[in-house]
């Protein structure tokens, strides 16, 4: 059923979100402006990483930057950079921090940097968690905290927040995955923001749709020291060429887009709250993702959204339905798929979906 | 002077060595068959990634195979597997191993991983400072050894050092970056050789030519602990196919054209003993590369490679001229490019190499 469900979705022509639409050959041509006249990089050397490095450094408001083929990476090295310049080998984050849940414990393993948690699972952390601290080298932000449905605090929280680890001295660093995605919702105060951190992490494969990899950026000794690390990794690869022509297209062409992506979300979330039975995280999204949770078990939601795709030709979800409870759950994600949804139709596929559901829920 | 020199090779037609010649437009164009009809890899998962590692695993007589973005993380990922099974944190290997002089120093400072070497640095280590060993997780064997201008033992001499270490029960590990390069000095006596370590990795950027990337192959066991050191030091990529379509696409049409470019590395040393004053390491190579030591210092040797280029149009060298005692060095490896180098032109520039030489040490 799972399967169906996904080889089926590839079929489909219109996905509210983005995946299934890749054609490789495709992406390589996008990919042609942006290597015209580039020599290939050549172990982290050459104009075209270093020129791009330098490029972000300045959009970030800080010295210098780093590539990294992927985020894991390079969070991991700027902590070790961290823990090793205050001599503290511990760590505060959200207790759903990509580093705690999605990197096999890489953190502890290389480097034994252990972690304290900042509030509970299912919000966002707040002054008075950090306020219970002592001894850590680095407060990791993650801006919008994405295990949450993308939820951040307010711009005056966060000002607060900053302003209290300032006075003690205490590294800050923001896991900016999703940064752009957030930043309409700051009103797009960018350089309030960026200033804010010692250092960010930003992908170039969330809302910006690059094929992988990412950008450090902070302080020149940091990123240098990060560098190393990254050597140390073996992430410092011979070619980086095919990551960076992607990020630099996925940066210049897709980094404007993120205001519209979050209008759709509020649209798309404001759409599914015809549905019977489904809760929305946040109830009114803060930038292009939010998560939906069914009263529904996933195999029932999945069937539903078959007759769906096989009346529409509509893909309402395209990332994994997850088992949650006696219930179901997923991720949505906003991105220039739903610009090609006609709104009628979406809006019939939406009923369409709660009225398989209800058929569902009688039968049970 | 030495900037001149590099801009100069880039303009030159003919080089005995592959470098200098990427259009990153026509290296893509060159996936395009190898990307038909296939979807991109998703964190290390899906058909094209694990349809090679099968391929890959089936072709070096092993269980299992992971693709790996660089070669230092999948040498690491492997010894640190080794170490923990073997509760023993010291491994050996050659002075000039990758993992000793090329990575900033990572298996110590990521895994607390300590080595005992085998040898000295100017030549191949024998069964003899095998025997001194104690307590150590593994054994690592580079074939051919690099940094000796691409030296290896004999067939004889590596199966008594193997049987040795298996009788000991220690871990036999193959640092394969070139070792296609190598196999037809062993009579291409592949799975001879290949089944002879517990685990090898094989580079796809030495003499295949790829992009970047690497495989690491063994056991089931064994490649399943690495995948998860994989993922703890980022490199299980969100997209790995630009990658994995190169090494494809490398190792079809390049594997078999090791013969070749052995051959063309002897013929090309024999030409250059022409030249007074230089030394080739080996004598005779034993695979597509060797090293070559000038009894000259390094601006000397440069100012007589600009004379031949401006004369022929020929670069000789093109991996950067060293410093190297009051003397000069340079290795050699040789590729596809020999082929196209008119053979009666080489001679003259070579000539004309040593003529100049000759002048600039009248001179001195």
């Amino acid at each position: 059923m799972e399967k169906t469900y996904y080889k089926k979705m590839e079929t489909v022509k219109f996905h509210v979100e983005n995946k299934f639409d890749i054609n490789i050959n495709e992406e390589f041509d996008k990919l042609r402006v942006y290597a015209e006249q580039c020599q290939p990089d050549w172990y982290g050397d050459g104009e075209l990483i270093e020129s791009f490095e330098r490029e972000m450094a300045e959009f970030f408001y800080k010295e210098d930057a780093a590539f990294f083929i992927s985020g894991t990476m390079a969070q991991q090295c700027m902590m070790r950079v961290y823990c090793d310049e205050k001599k503290i080998k511990k760590i505060a984050y959200h207790p759903t921090c990509h580093m705690e849940i999605h990197e096999k414990n890489g953190l502890k393993e290389l480097h034994d940097i252990h972690s304290v948690y900042l509030g509970s699972r299912n919000s966002l952390f707040t002054i008075d968690d950090l306020k219970l601290l002592t001894d850590v080298a680095c407060v990791v932000f993650e801006l919008p905290q994405r295990e949450i449905g993308g939820q951040a605090p307010t711009f005056d929280e966060l000002t607060e927040m900053i302003f209290y680890l300032k006075q003690r001295d205490i590294k800050i660093h923001l896991d900016g995955a999703r940064i752009l995605e957030i930043l309409p919702f700051y009103g797009d105060r960018a350089k309030e923001i960026f200033t804010m951190f010692d250092s960010i992490y930003m992908s170039y494969y969330k809302g910006l749709s690059g094929i992988s990899g990412s950008i450090l950026v902070g302080s020149k000794d940091h990123i240098d020291q990060a560098k190393l690390w990254r050597k140390r990794y073996g992430g410092t690869i011979c070619h980086m060429y095919p990551y960076i022509l992607s990020a630099k297209k996925a940066f210049s062409e897709n980094k404007d887009k993120m205001h519209d992506y979050w209008l759709f979300a509020i649209e798309y979330a404001k759409l599914l709250e015809l549905v019977e039975g489904i809760r929305i995280e946040p109830n009114v999204p803060m930038c292009n993702m939010f998560h939906v949770y069914f009263d529904m078990d996933k195999l029932s939601v999945i069937r539903a959204l078959i007759k769906v795709m096989e009346a529409y030709n509509i893909a309402l979800f395209n990332k994994s339905i997850i088992e949650f409870g006696d219930g179901a759950f997923t991720e949505v994600v906003i991105k220039d798929n739903y610009r090609h949804v006609p709104k009628l139709k979406l809006e019939c596929a939406v009923k369409l979906f709660n009225s398989e559901l209800k058929k569902l829920r009688k039968n049970k």
